[in-house]
């Protein structure tokens, strides 16, 4: 019997590294990103086409999205904020836009420096560009992704109806592909049972991402609970990199390696080689310049094979036979 | 609707402690094991009778036991590994008295220098002790913690026949408490849910506790899944504290804050006071003289409230009607 598919976006390079102090390197992004190429992913989120001046650690956007090796098979996705980042993003043929804005008022204020009405005629203009030049070139995608989705920092509790308000304002518009994002590790797995289900029963064409942050230790639990409610789509971030303003020095995104080996010892094929994927993932700490929180890379798979020590094999000689 | 119980057990003051290279002060143990009593577990593993040269971070282990005020309905076991160890902690009127082999023959000889067939004969004989003296004085519960019941380290897979073979072997012996141990961080949820499944359905009268370590990213599903197979007590040590030999610089046990956090959350009743919690666990970095993993102690609760930036208020004033 096959297993069961589910789809792996690696968004290290934009959710991550938009969030390192340091500036990394172009030349090392762009062979970062041709190794995670070689992984077996569904899609990368390369990078972002904000402005410069708002994330510098991107602010090589188009080099970057010129220059890696497009691996077929990979859809290489970009966070574009308004319509000149479309049209910067169109002109570097990309696969599929990712659009952002908040469920909560107050995160999108804090965060966009929006109002949600502001926000939702920003990204209406940016599907309408986008779905134009899609029509007469390459066609693009588009992706929204709904922030503070399960829990805002500042508000707290998110009602179930303030989401599905949103996906059905983006379905109206023809999006077709929606993330919903655990921003700040909020999520818990009855709560994301229960709204993925939902969702998925109310819009049943609409293709979900779910998108976690392991801030308080249940980004694993969370995706086995969204799985259990039909989702097969997963962000996740090489390393653990990433993080939650709120929560300083705590874990940031899901762990993509951690992710994979659950799910590939859950039964599940994801499509990504851990073994390409570990070593991708070692060159992380040289790149952000710091330790990152991946178990697995610490530990290794389940089954890394360690020897015993000497002494083993000397002891209990005359008791070979075990009761 | 009364909510389902689940048994916290903190194992901290021994499976963490005991991992420290520095000695925490008898004083400061004793100040945090009768801190760990206030907060509702149903026990606490408070030391290790083994031989101060073995686990010198221990060696107080007499004076831990005499000079801890203990809270009623809490109880208060400790680690025997042999009849000088039951001995000696009968003489400071223990609750439980908890008993460890390894399943894995590598394993056992690697962290016990005996055979699994020696481990069974002075276990054995530790029982009986435990067994007569109980019988004239207090009553002392006996547990017997099975390690590496998930995998070896040295060895790999780890059948489930062997387990249960050993838990069938302590249940002719009138024991009635078994500790089923993810020593290294082997265990995955499908995994979880089989083994305890066939533990509860073959020994309905044992009283079964799971033991993880979060080595690989896997401890919060695992409780999980022993949840759904009908499981309700748990180790986990504040902090996360404890390790893995075989991984260094790697999660140890299952975080206790995690844990109740997340349990919380789900609907169940840990007994667990979580304020009173966090406040012990943040003892702990000047205990131990290092880091801990705990992802609560650095994010706090999920509905932690943060403030809003003060510009918050000030966007979109004309525009405050929300689509």
């Amino acid at each position: 019997m096959a297993k069961p598919r589910i789809y792996m976006h690696d968004v290290s390079p934009r959710d991550g590294f938009q969030n390192e102090s340091i500036f990394i390197e172009t030349v090392d992004k762009i062979a970062f990103i041709n190794a995670l190429s070689q992984c077996g992913f569904a899609k990368i989120e390369a990078t972002s086409f904000t402005s410069p001046k708002a994330i510098p650690a991107l602010r090589d956007a188009e080099d970057v999205m010129h220059e890696i090796v497009r691996a077929p098979g990979v859809e290489y996705t970009v966070l574009i904020p308004n319509v000149r980042g479309a049209e910067r993003a169109l002109a570097c043929g990309i696969d599929e836009a990712n659009l952002v804005m908040s469920v909560s008022e107050t995160h999108n204020r804090a965060n966009l420096r929006m109002t949600r009405e502001q926000s939702l005629a920003q990204l209406g203009q940016v599907i309408e560009v986008l779905q134009t030049r899609s029509s007469v070139s390459k066609r693009v995608a588009v992706n929204v992704s709904l922030s503070t989705g399960f829990g805002c920092p500042m508000e707290g509790e998110i009602a179930e109806s303030e989401i599905l308000r949103l996906v059905d304002n983006f379905a109206r518009q023809g999006v077709k592909r929606i993330s919903l994002c655990d921003t700040t590790g909020m999520a818990f797995p009855s709560q994301v049972r229960k709204l993925c289900r939902k969702a998925k029963a109310n819009y049943p064409e609409m293709t979900f991402t779910l998108h976690f942050h392991n801030t308080r230790g249940l980004a694993q639990s969370n995706v086995l609970a969204a799985i259990d409610a039909g989702i097969d789509r997963f962000d996740a971030a090489l390393g653990g990199i990433g993080g939650c303003p709120y929560a300083p020095g705590a874990s940031g995104n899901a762990c993509t390696e951690e992710v994979v080996h659950m799910l590939e010892l859950e039964g599940f094929d994801t499509g990504v080689d851990l073994t390409k994927l570990m070593a991708v993932s070692a060159m992380l700490p040289n790149l952000v310049q710091h330790d990152v929180p991946s178990q697995i890379l610490k530990a290794g798979h389940r089954l890394t094979a360690h020897p015993a020590p000497a002494y083993v094999q000397e002891i209990g000689q005359a008791q070979r036979v075990v009761a």
